[in-house]
């Protein structure tokens, strides 16, 4: 949906330097970008396209002298601005009203009739779909499950019982919320079932990843609380609660009824053990694994980076006679301390 | 489904120590217990709850002397009781008989008259569907598969071609069974695909979590003992087997060709080689990577919990400079000798 | 399909030794390989088997003198011999073309009239279906994508609006391709979406495991190119590229913007953090993190094998006083210093 400079400089409350007049169909990298284009700029490494860009208008966070060339839109968070735009730029596809034939709705259930069902969606009974929700191909939704106005839901997800989701949120292909947590108790030589009786609670402005599982709560109920961001191939156990903000990246796993603090950031593959607590605005770089309450907030780490497979296998190798290092350490200290007395 | 504290008691060979007539309908945890609902102290952290718990009954391991505000249910194995008396409270749903008229069936499958199959099922030729089976919304059902009686497998599950399920297994969504192995030869170039000729042999009372994805044999069989649970987003690769009632927590994964022995636990995220052996009782801590055999029952563990990335770095740094220290220690050494001498 | 060894040897282009007229039917491994079945042997701990196997013949890589009880076809490269022969002996089943009646497919997509499209699988408009391509039950393909000749897509797929896959693809069951990758720009205390308006670029002869998630571009597009296999539960985020041949193993996780030479190898489990490069030709062993772009071909690691939690616990606190170690040795050495001066 193509645009002014002017126009979009308004939006984001920005100032142009340069042609406001210019029109902007679409967003680039400032390398690629064509006429008709918007780019940004955040990473000073990319400050040298300035000069060559192709763009129609660069987003800045300060007017840059030397690159007149290109209109500027300066903003105090290009990032943020960049946003803002492309929404415009890109509007979210309108979906139709109403329900595809091949829909298999329970007469209990109750769909607004502002939301779009596509084919083969399937709803149980005693569930209400808001307004302006879009359910997409081969989604299943379960019972007494209750899905807030634009909430957007990809193909093939699955929604079990109970599940309470938000106003605005989008939950992407094959996504399970609400199917039972891990829980089993060992008895007479086997593992006897757990009935998982709590569900899922998920607020406003949540997006949940492709192939994430979210599991309902053994007794009370799993959480997670508004603006929160989770990737794709996350796992979050039962009862586990995570607060308002926090972002999650890809293959993260957090274990029962640990509580995540809000405006958290987590890194890929992290592991997260259960019955713990992190505080507010921590962060967990990628491929760390936590295994006690975080009370300060900060940054955490504990991967440690590859090495030539050669070298690593020394490394493991030093690692592990550490051990005996630390006695012939202590070793010498004696021995220097009876020279010396 | 309500019952009485005694009839509970009595499901569970446990004895009454107060009110044994007071109508129990649901469970709580300690803290949050109102009356009619049942709760249980396994955590000596929970045990101050008891003095204020508004539970109708508690079960624990042993009468306690100063907690005579709250029914409690003695049992050896609170933990199992609890299960079995949640069991009773919540049965499983019922599944109603017979075949969603949007199901896809092979006129050359037998789906037996007592099972339930869900809307847009589809099921292939050659296929055998025992009793009391719940095959819920959006699954695909292979070719020549048999699937044993209670079985029941949630939404958006996709099982191949002669995979075999026992009896009372639940499959959570999105779950795969019986995808090729990864298997490829490397010649001239490119990489050719071998077929993926075995298949996967599941036993009874098998659990398979959400997204979890096991691979068909390349030659011989895939195969899940009776008893194992497996969580989430778990892979387990071509002609892996599991022993029984070994249990898995989410987001592990197990390389091709590698045995698992009986009672084995796994935490969640661990990485398993391919090609070894874990026997019996074997424990593996979180995050763990397990790269050879393992002939001896015991917990093992690999992984290394946070700390501030700031001091983490240092931490690394140190790491990799292993190999000087280990250096100056033998010439510290080699000096002290020679200087004694 | 029933061969005999002469013209299974023709069709790998590998010498007989012994009976080339005997009928082979399936394979086998060699311990229980029967009459009509063949085998392989690479791994040479197998060749103990030799003398003992009721294989009707096997592939070898030169002749072995004294194993003349069995038929041996010698060849170069016997891994690869046996792909070529499996794919001779289990032909992949022919699809019958023809869409189900239960299938939604828009009046503005074009299905070539070779493809077969199964029950309830749902086509976008403006979407083209190449010749021979199989789509199976209970898959989404969006709007504008385009899936190439010969294309195999197992059961409940989701491919999103214009994704691109090549030729001879095999997409496994659960894949999500073309999500959006995970952008939000911070503002207001909150997270903005970032409109992610690039997409998915799959070559030719690609593989993609179950569960495998291959998120769209922020701006340009991700590309996966010929030849790549992807096994399960990968995480391919937005705007990566992987080059051509290059094979990953289940739950390895790519971040952002990374970009990925040809011909490398990937054990299971690997994090590889965003806006880096790796070169042609680069191994990463199992559950290794890269943080750094690698510039050198080579095998590179960073997992920690497991040992006995209780002398794992021991290491860990050793690693965490490392730095009073080396403080101490520096001690030690002044001191030595000092005795000496």
């Amino acid at each position: 949906m193509a645009s002014t400079l002017e126009k979009l400089a308004e939006h984001v409350d920005g100032k142009v330097f340069g042609n406001a007049d210019v029109s902007i169909d679409s967003v680039a990298t400032l390398p690629n970008a064509k006429t008709g284009q918007i780019s940004f700029l955040t990473n000073p490494l990319y400050r040298s396209y300035l000069a060559t860009t192709s763009a129609s208008a660069v987003i800045v966070n300060e007017f840059i002298q030397d690159a007149d060339n290109v209109n500027q839109l300066v903003v105090d968070n290009p990032h943020a601005a960049y946003a803002r735009i492309a929404q415009v730029l890109y509007p979210r596809q309108k979906h139709v009203a109403g329900i595809d034939a091949t829909a298999v709705i329970s007469e209990n259930s109750r769909v607004d009739a502002s939301a779009s069902i596509g084919a083969n969606v399937v709803i149980a009974e005693g569930t209400e779909i808001g307004k302006d929700v879009c359910i997409k191909a081969n989604c299943y939704i379960g019972r007494d499950v209750y899905i807030g106005d634009d909430t957007l839901i990809y193909p093939n997800v699955t929604i079990l019982d109970e599940v309470r989701i938000g106003q605005r949120c989008i939950i992407f292909p094959s996504a399970v919320i609400g199917a039972d947590g891990f829980g089993h108790a060992y008895d007479d030589g086997g593992w006897l079932k757990i009935p998982q009786v709590g569900t899922v609670i998920i607020g406003n402005d949540v997006e949940v990843g492709s192939s994430t599982s979210i599991d309902r709560g053994a007794i009370e109920n799993t959480v997670i609380e508004d603006g929160v961001k989770l990737d794709n191939q996350i796992q979050i156990a039962h009862n586990v609660r995570i607060g308002e903000n926090t972002v999650v990246a890809a293959g993260v796993g957090i274990a029962g009824s640990t509580t995540i603090g809000k405006n958290c950031m987590f890194g890929g593959m992290v592991a997260v053990s259960g019955h713990i607590e992190l505080t507010d605005n921590v962060v967990i770089t990628g491929k760390s694994t936590v295994t006690k309450s975080l009370n300060q907030p900060g940054s955490y780490s504990s991967a440690i980076p590859v090495e030539s497979s050669r070298v690593w296998r020394r490394y493991v190798g030093r690692f592990k006679r550490l051990e005996s290092l630390f006695k012939r350490v202590t070793d010498i200290e004696k021995t220097l301390k009876e020279n010396k007395d």
